[in-house]
């Protein structure tokens, strides 16, 4: 991990507009060391940092547990500026260690391996957080997922448990097998050529769409039943085009969510715990990144 | 009113592609001549009819009283493919009769005159249904409304009347005076080269635009608070350019409405006669109408 001595020998070799980005943001490990003052957290306990590092904690959102929404900005794991100011910008997880304070650690349970675990962090919680709002009424919901990956297969798995009926709305036929195993009740081809078919236009009450790729909107929000939902996790990089009329012609709720609150993620870790809900994961090493990204059947 | 013979004599002078159109939605008058099984209104009546003139009446959402929302479409009161089809196309409000089906027609009460009740029908629904729908849970909120024209004026005094602070965006200082004269605790100018000053951020639970214009619309969602709603009543003519991470950082609802139903509108009609709410109107005479259209002050 780099230390600010190195940024400043970095700056003074780059120029100061050198910002290395260390990333890292589903980070598992095991406590090393404690400061004075923390009192939840010992040497040797299995623990887990997010996206998240720092907020107020003062605001009323800070106070409400959505420390992700903090009125006065939180700090991101990596490449955000750093609160305490020793360090310009924060470091992320690609590291051997990292110091946060205990309000932005959670405890994982014994239940949990920290390979499956790191994932939870992110992947997890982005999608728990957005099924708790929207989809815990204690009704059976039908619930559309669009994009099945890191994202979406824990939606499916977290939606199954919970016992919502599941769709599953994919660019490809190629995840449809495993979209299936994983508890989909129904699977659906929408990509640049093909429109969702008219059998699954209005089902859903709520759909999470994990995809962070520009697309026709119109296409998905069909998907959507009169006053239902559909909300972006996933961020597409230019702004999305949203036909008025799709939002007015039934009443359409577009909204986004953003991972969890802190206590959010260590009750989503209870759940995931208690239920045997895993990631599917694969570990490799980090000289293997680059061919992995290369080879894989995204 | 054009009838049958004349449009099919149009159709032969100009060519089938001819569809001469009658526009008016908020037809108010007195009924002339009722059907045999007519029950529910006599010849001498004082009649409304709005936005919509059929619809199936069948499906869930019709029977849920929003037939607006029919699931085999509503039939508009103009311009819209006739569903008894002895027109091809329907005809509106600028006409000395219209024939409607006593389920899209409904009473308007004693206190209110025929001038005043006619924009009720779309206007007075339109903002309405929305506040029923998201200002209704017997808190005091604070709303925004984007827009103070026809929708935006009645969306204040339905505002004021339920006890909501009430704050108007506008595109220019124009429309102040009046707007706080109506009700409004506080009014902000935004437009493309003023943005939303800090101190209206965030300050909105709900959001009612009635703006029909594209814009940047990230300077309108800041007046939202976490987690609040935005609701779009204007229908501008190019899709939203929405920024996802506007959605995702609050959790922000973009939503939008259309008209009411029709007894919710009939509930409007009684909300405004028992409160004494009427539309602003100035009466002209149809051949001041371009000469008025022109010279109004925007």
């Amino acid at each position: 991990m780099l230390i600010n001595s190195d940024l400043h020998q970095l700056r003074s070799d780059w120029g100061e507009s050198y910002y290395p980005i260390v990333p890292g943001h589903e980070i598992a490990g095991i406590v090393t060391a404690v400061g004075d003052d923390v009192g939840n957290f010992s040497v040797g306990d299995k623990v887990g940092v997010g996206c998240m590092v720092n907020s107020c904690l003062d605001c009323a959102l800070c106070k409400d547990g959505k420390q992700q929404y903090c009125q006065n900005d939180c700090v991101w794991t990596y490449n955000s500026v750093d609160m305490f100011g020793d360090m310009d910008i924060t470091y992320g997880g690609y590291s051997t260690h990292i110091v946060v304070r205990e309000e932005f650690v959670v405890t994982i349970p014994d239940e949990i391996e920290l390979p499956h675990a790191a994932p939870l962090l992110c992947a997890g919680i982005t999608l728990y957080s957005p099924i708790n709002k929207f989809c815990n009424s204690g009704e059976i919901m039908t619930v559309g997922i669009v994009g099945f990956g890191g994202l979406g297969h824990m939606g499916v798995k977290i939606l199954k448990e919970l016992g919502h009926k599941i769709v599953v709305i994919s660019s490809s036929e190629k995840k449809k097998e495993r979209a299936m195993a994983a508890g989909a009740e129904s699977y659906f081809v929408v990509n640049s050529s093909t429109d969702l078919p008219s059998e699954a236009v209005g089902m859903c009450d709520v759909v999470l769409d994990t995809v962070s790729v520009n697309r026709d909107m119109s296409k998905y929000f069909k998907a959507v039943r009169n006053e239902g939902t559909y909300c972006i996790l996933g961020l597409p990089p230019n702004p999305l085009e949203v036909e008025p009329f799709d939002l007015v012609a039934k009443r359409l709720n577009l909204t986004g969510s953003l991972i969890g609150g802190m206590e959010e993620t260590e009750e989503m870790l209870n759940f995931c715990a208690h239920h045997n809900i895993r990631p599917d994961i694969e570990i490799i090493s980090s000289d293997q990144v680059t061919q992995f990204n290369q080879s894989i059947n995204w």
